[in-house]
């Protein structure tokens, strides 16, 4: 299928399949008997139970896998924290708000509306009643132009929405004038402790985390410790993150409080390898690299990861890794390989700590969206904790043998410093401590040639230094071992946004046969499936009873989650209503069992059964699940069951 | 082992233990490198895989047993919904306060530590520094008074507390006069969404869930259609609640957010039974009654739940079926017996919305902690949302057969009655519709002797009603069913609490042998152990990678977690150092492993080695966490192996 041929598709469904979902209670808007809650969403049981899953193989796939470190910190997290990774100042979208009645907009996604609205009245379309369509000059403007002030109204600051709004007269919904946009800090605040700090004190405020990821750096050293000191190393965290959204939307693709899965690599910033890339380098990825996107195409590349890295495409090995690693994760969880594209963030796209971004975008009904981000965040949080909490965040690397480096190291006449610069005195040593080597090297020249040098210091400030004071020599040394921030790689899981993409992808309908009408299904893969296994007595005749207690025992045995379903329902609806809820696999009881001990077993998908001993069938279904084998095998094995008594 | 003797050991081995723990990263306090932030707790590698683990188990032992329904529902949680439950008004701790330097206290904490200081004094003992040992007044009285005011400190109302204080003139510790006590709500308090409330609205006051019980009282609704309108069933939730503990202590015992794991049985509330209760009734429970704990004893009852039961120890059978299956949950995790008490709540110490409370305790170096309360939470919760909401939570029973029931009904005259009271007229039919049925038929009764009867309404109105306004009938009809609210029995577990138990009871000192020092290890039961296996090559030479590969392989199919140490450091220390972290197995790869492709595989707490085939040796694990065979039979099918070559 082509992906446009699989969005359709989606799109077709979407209702049908948001119906089913709600009816079997996979999720629901929560606190509904309270008219609801924005952005907050409960998982009913078998939702509950797919995310429970999901979990579980994302830590057999990721963190077993590799031997990667977990950690689960609080979702509390103080002040200080955020404010050095720079949450505090930089988490923010940007707002506005109706002069007239108060009602606030996120600016971007407001404009997206408004330049939708004018672009759908061109093509003759109705129009959301929410969005004020009639904006005279957008509607001057022709179907490109609108098309291109599409495309970068996302990533527009402050002044650009500002003016934005300006020169096109954008009105709210209302039609009343909007505020000059402002950022709106995106973290739930609230104080800790009993005592709540006088005069803007911040020791007792406190957010919930925006992310997982701050817990894993402030606890570098321990983990480096942990990893026995050696480098490189992947810690991990799944918990949940809060955003507190301005307008939430789209179900649960995009809310206010959400399970993430995160993975941090520790690794050498001048040597982002891993020793695993070999094992995937074959891996074949959908790409759509940033060149592309900044020639406004949308044409995918596909290419191994290998070619990616050897090419610059993905800038390096371990980044390529955990892509490969990634699209192997969302294959098993049944995303559809036509509905999986990564792409890379443009430069202006890219969040305040990092230096390359790869989105893996999966195709919903409501378009292509960002499950999974890989972000190449350099030393940036590490080196923010280690100023602001004054702690080293360092790890070392042992040279194969000594080496002799050259460092540039610089002798002052201390007292002639202090005599000249009095109280500026330590900022000057601090400024030259600093110094590059090159830089260093420069002023020793400069001193050498003038006598004299400038450093500038802090807010404006210049130092006039002479020769006196101090000069730069290279002194050679033998090194042992080097010390260094490592940079930090990446991927980043929104499980409640991969949640929706596995149910929509799984929706399937079966072509209406005979006299029967159209029925929909989940195709969840066996491992994912919220209910493993259904029990189905052909009555609800005691005679089965003893044999169903059997089976029973012997999946809590195995620890394969079940239903019994012994209501009065055909066996053709029964088995409908398991399909509906994606349960794989059906143990079927009828008469010939209570004679000879032998069940029928269903597939989901191809509905096929075959017949085999009650004892053996919790073992053939748990080998079915683990992939130790498959349902050909299981038909080749057992005698193909054709038709159910009644 | 008696409990006081595991009381000595618990104590005399806590420090280390805790060493141990921290040491390991199993957990350590949050943002430490930022100086902590308390009563906020991070699980390094092995406490966070053990979390994982334990959370997985319980999620088998009782949801996947019980065919539970697991819902997943947001920590935040409007307003509306927290006071409809109570805990907007009732989800209180006492507090004082420092007058001089404003320093805040939990009063009951507080107190207990002066009575502790006062007794300790009396007794010659060294007194903690941050208490006003030198209390006067209340060293004037014995040690059994003083045993007496502990006893019941706890218990105190705030009129109680007050009086306390200023009959013993209690000072801070800093010997300044405290506040008068007063209620100080435990939950965090933020905002959603962009707009804040104006003159103290509630819409947009959210907090963070104080239990995750409340998110499935308002889904009963969608619960009990999943479970297909029958009754009784459970629901259960695993999830995160938050408590701003005034001052919190003991490491994970009393935190301010911590992972919960509850369960909520819907039950009728005339029979409040359990179909499983006869698999579980002979398990044998040690009870300490609430009517023990009133006549001022500790002594434990040993009986079985259904003498208790029976007895009424325990009020019925639903209730003492979960204490059943609590107790073989917390055995299952490697919960001393003796270790474990069931404690009945006093009538004065039970939570706003029970009618009965039993606390499965366990014995801890802190002494004996509550880990998992058992409430019988009555019809409380589902009637203050039906009230508060608006909505009916109501559950039927199908009659066997159609019974015949008699009702008082009444018959109005409305428009004598309109005339007669006005605006007051809904009121009135308000309360003679909502009238009991004896109270109907009295008034029926007063109404023919006298020709009147009087009707109290709100805020003290009296009506007076006559005969000619209505009379009261006893009608008879067939009725198939009947409408209840459900009472709930809750089992509701501190998972944190918990783990620290599973740590503590774990701990275990093997006596030094010969040359060896004392070494500690961690006897975690397989099913729970953070890493499952250690594979060990005899060196680090290359010769021996091969067979680890293939091994390695091996426990990733099987979902293994498993650690390689390939350190140079000898066989010995590298299995001292697995047992500290409670790694039940280890495979050592020899030489031998290299020319016939066996390997050696080591049981912790016996030290036992046998060899085997390297490739049987992860199905040998596997079977062996599960349960499904013993280190007794793997040493009866394999040769005991006895030394290693190095």
């Amino acid at each position: 299928m082509e992906a446009s041929q699989l969005s359709d598709l989606l799109k077709k469904n979407k209702t049908q399949c948001e119906n089913l979902l709600k009816r079997r209670f996979f999720y629901t808007n929560s606190f509904e008997i309270y008219g609801g809650a924005a952005g907050l969403f409960d998982y009913g049981p078998p939702g509950c139970a797919l995310k429970a899953q999901l979990e579980d193989l994302w830590r057999k796939h990721f963190i077993v896998f590799d031997e990667m470190l977990e950690v689960s910190c609080p979702c509390i997290t103080p002040y200080s924290v955020l404010k050095a990774s720079g949450h505090v100042d930089r988490f923010t979208d940007l707002m506005v708000t109706d002069l007239s009645n108060g009602e606030c907009y996120r600016a971007d996604k407001y404009l997206e509306d408004v330049i939708d609205c004018a672009l759908s009245t061109l093509e003759g379309k109705n129009v959301a009643d929410n969005v004020n369509a009639k904006n005279a000059a957008l509607m001057q403007l022709g179907r490109d132009e609108l098309q291109k002030l599409q495309n970068v109204v996302g990533n527009m600051t402050l002044e650009d929405v500002d003016s934005f709004i300006q020169q096109y007269g954008i009105k709210s919904p209302q039609g009343n004038d909007l505020s000059k946009p402002f950022p709106f800090n995106l973290m739930f605040e609230t104080t800790i402790g009993p005592k709540k700090d006088q005069k803007g004190g911040t020791s007792s405020v406190v957010y919930l985390r925006p992310e997982t990821a701050q817990g894993i750096f402030v606890n570098f050293g321990r983990l480096l410790e942990s990893n026995g000191g050696k480098m490189p190393f992947a810690a991990a965290q799944i918990g949940l993150g809060f955003r507190n959204e301005i307008s939430p939307r789209n179900g649960l693709l995009r809310v206010r409080e959400f399970l993430m899965a995160e993975v941090e690599y520790f690794v050498h910033p001048e040597n982002k390898t891993h020793a695993r890339f070999h094992e995937f380098k074959h891996v074949s990825l959908n790409l759509l690299p940033k060149d592309t996107q900044e020639r406004g195409e949308a044409t995918l590349v596909s290419m191994t990861v290998e070619d990616a890295v050897n090419n610059k495409v993905i800038a390096n090995e371990a980044l390529g890794y955990f892509l490969a690693r990634t699209a192997l994760f969302l294959e098993k969880c049944g995303i559809l390989k036509e509905g999986l594209r990564f792409r890379q963030h443009m430069s202006d796209e890219m969040a305040h700590y990092a230096c390359d971004c790869w989105d893996a975008e999966i195709l919903t009904s409501y378009g292509w969206i960002e499950v999974v981000g890989h972000a190449d965040r350099m030393a940036y949080d590490l080196k923010a904790h280690s100023q602001a909490a004054n702690v080293q965040l360092n790890a070392s690397h042992r040279y194969p043998e000594p080496i002799v480096v050259e460092k540039v190291t610089p002798t002052y006449n201390r007292s002639l410093i202090g005599k000249t610069f009095k109280d500026k005195n330590a900022q000057l040593l601090r400024i030259l401590d600093n110094l590059s080597q090159n830089e260093a090297l420069q002023m020793e020249q400069e001193l050498n040639a003038t006598g004299q040098g400038i450093v500038k210091g802090d807010d404006g400030l210049e130092f006039v230094v002479t020769r006196d004071m101090l000069s730069f020599k290279v002194v050679k040394s033998v090194v042992c071992e080097e010390t260094f921030t490592p940079s930090v790689i990446e991927p980043s899981f929104g499980i409640g946004r991969l949640i929706f993409c596995i149910l929509e992808h799984s929706y399937k309908i079966r072509q209406a046969q005979k006299d029967q009408e159209e029925r929909t299904y989940l195709a969840l893969k066996p491992i994912l499936a919220p209910t493993k296994c259904c029990l189905l007595p052909l009555s609800s005749k005691d005679i089965f009873n003893p044999l169903i207690s059997k089976i029973q025992r012997h999946m809590n045995d195995l620890g394969l989650s079940y239903k019994i379903d012994s209501t009065g329902a055909s066996i053709g609806k029964r088995y409908a209503r398991t399909d509906e809820i994606g349960i794989p696999f059906a143990i079927t009881i009828d008469f010939q069992s209570v004679n000879d001990g032998t069940v029928t077993l269903r597939e989901r998908d191809s509905m096929e059964q075959v017949r085999l001993q009650s004892e053996e069938v919790g073992d053939v279904i748990a080998d079915l699940i683990r992939g130790r084998t498959t349902w050909g095998d299981v038909t080749k094995a057992h005698p193909i069951f054709t038709q159910q008594e009644v």
